[in-house]
């Protein structure tokens, strides 16, 4: 490679060496045999039959891929079903899938934002929402987590300044697994006839349609979702729900969704599949939620509102080895050091999932309480 | 919806009305008779049995999606045996897979790019590469489309100050379908000890390896690709190729592919399946550069190096009206009119397919001869 680039990688690559902070790459084979308590697919939903069948079907039926644009002959009737079913069961009324749950946060903050817009971005927001915001030049204002009192602060100073303004939450954050003061900010952006932009990643499912839907406020005024097909829909893509006029808007403005071959049908048909499982068995999210507590309560933290748990740990270290006593143990979990913890604390990050079987749930349970015991 | 948001997109949609611009997307039912010269999946691997059999059977034997980001337990086998091929059949030292070619190109330059880099831009340069760079911070160069001089003049000033440079193009351009002077682009990256990346979306496939890998650059120090398994590899995601350096990079660095969810398992079989088939059937690459050679000799334009067919239209109006006709005489061709043309004239844009039967492709051949001439 050219000397100054190859120079460069290699200082950057040692550094990071230095620092502890290499990340490698793991491939599993198909029948790793190591219970997944790392993933998002909170459900199972992934390798539900019907999920994978529909899938299957899908592939068969369509293509691999959809050939184009959705602009141009990339819109399939596997696309427009699916955003039919979106709007339909989390009560909004319109949806525009797009590639990624990545291309959706990008595209809706884009497309609404420019340099004259201001953008109120909670402090733990997820680096696509946070890629949107610089793509869109946005005047930022990033708040402490959770702070509803500075949220509205920004609000009245926006309205003063008369900044049209968007909030950006999740309804569920993916490292701590808190919950966002949804009916609040909900409330504030009315108040200050502000846009709430609400990232579902890891409510959607867990809490059925979402939070947003049941706190209801599915079709509030000021309230737009984005969500991940990739979660618990076990599948891949993403989707902007609200008003027409906005998914209009996007249709001809967002980049990421103009300049990007539409989304491959079988992960469209996966996700609709597993959209309707969700609907016909509420007992999956009911068992993901119930494990979830159950896990905390053993493990002594707070029960968290989504399916990740946050265990801290004292030090990086230490949150490194209980990782690796974990596989060593037969269990995948994840860790988060700085930098990509957003207070510093290092911590063993634990999703429950409702498709583990009663059995191995109860011996992984019993696992993490002695290596968390072990190692904390 | 808010009012003052409201009123915000009321006003930007009656703008896009008034310029009759606005975009309005077409499903298309799975058993659609119109013949498909507008997409990119130009040997038809999207639909061959055995890219979709792949993809069928991926997601039956590994689920719908890979459940977490590639970093987290999302990196299955199918992805590092899809980044095996990638490497050994593009002549590559090493391969990175991510969601969407998008994703591959906003990774490549946030990840090599900061506020203290340059970069040097063909300023025809697909959507995904100008967010890439502006993501970046990176302090920017427009060069006018393939101009070599101002590509020298760029980089002779970025070594004068001292300014590691990417040099950013695509080996055939998406809309004009030519071909980036990439021989003489490369030797002025080594001179100048600069990086060039090149985007084969529009290459691979129709070129076999892709044009970096005809011209014998595969591997050059100064060289990185990127790559998109969805247009002639049928089915979804993007991929890097280059030094493993540089692999190892975006895996620490990339947030295009550290934050979002891994490729979907049938996404990476079904390209994997068509990679092979490409090479096994290099008569796909034959038969499309001849219908495209073909085409463009009938129409009396220019040949083009890639699929692609750019046919200028007196104005946006007889553009329209042109593929309105086609669409009317079974054909789905497309059609691009300021501000999506980088050159301000509007034009068809028409793709051959080497999956066409011989005598329905004869039949179009003749059809767009008589509407081109009609409408011109
Ligand atoms: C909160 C949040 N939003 C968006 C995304 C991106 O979704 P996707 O993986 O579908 O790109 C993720 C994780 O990947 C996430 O955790
Ligand atoms: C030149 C070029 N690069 C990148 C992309 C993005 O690829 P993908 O559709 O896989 O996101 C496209 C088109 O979609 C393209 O035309």
């Amino acid at each position: 490679m050219s000397t100054s680039w190859s120079r460069w990688l290699g200082a950057e690559a040692a550094a990071r060496e230095d620092a502890g902070l290499t990340r490698r790459l793991r491939s599993r084979p198909v029948d790793d045999p190591t219970i997944d308590l790392a993933g998002n697919d909170y459900l199972g939903l992934a390798r539900s039959p019907v999920v994978k069948q529909a899938a299957a079907d899908a592939a068969l039926a369509w293509g691999a891929g959809a050939g184009a644009s959705r602009l141009v002959t990339g819109t399939l009737e596997v696309h427009t079903d699916l955003e039919d079913e979106f709007a339909a069961r989390l009560g909004q009324p319109s949806a525009l899938v797009l590639s990624t749950g990545y291309h959706a946060n990008l595209a809706v903050v884009t497309a609404l934002a420019d340099r004259s817009t201001r953008v109120i971005s909670d402090a733990h927001i997820h680096a696509s929402l946070v890629d949107g915001t610089r793509l869109s030049r946005a005047r930022l204002t990033v708040v402490p987590h959770s702070d509803i009192g500075a949220v509205a602060d920004g609000l009245a100073s926006a309205t003063a300044a008369g900044e049209r303004t968007v909030v950006l939450a999740e309804s569920v954050y993916s490292v701590l697994g808190d919950a966002a003061p949804l009916t609040e900010l909900a409330e504030l952006c009315e108040q200050h006839d502000a846009l709430l932009v609400v990232d579902e990643a890891h409510g959607l499912g867990v809490h059925g349609p979402g939070l947003v839907a049941s706190l209801g406020l599915a079709g509030h005024p000021h309230v737009v979702v984005t969500v991940t097909l990739s979660k618990a829909l076990g599948s891949q893509g993403g989707a902007v729900l609200g008003p027409t006029a906005l998914r209009e808007h996007l249709v001809n403005r967002a980049r990421p969704f103009i300049f990007d071959t539409g989304l491959a049908p079988a992960s469209a048909a996966g996700a609709l599949a597993a959209l309707r499982e969700l609907t016909a068995r509420p007992e999956l999210a009911a068992v993901v939620r119930d494990r979830v507590r159950e896990l905390a309560e053993a493990l002594g933290v707070a029960v968290p509102a989504g399916a990740v748990l946050s265990v801290p740990m004292s030090s990086p270290g230490a949150a490194v080895a209980a990782q690796q006593t974990a596989a060593e143990r037969g269990l995948y979990i994840g860790c988060f050091r700085p930098p990509s913890v957003p207070d510093g604390i290092s911590r063993l990050r634990i999703t429950a999932n409702a498709a583990i079987p009663a059995h191995a749930w109860a011996r992984a349970v019993a696992t993490l309480v002695d290596l968390v015991e072990e190692h904390r």
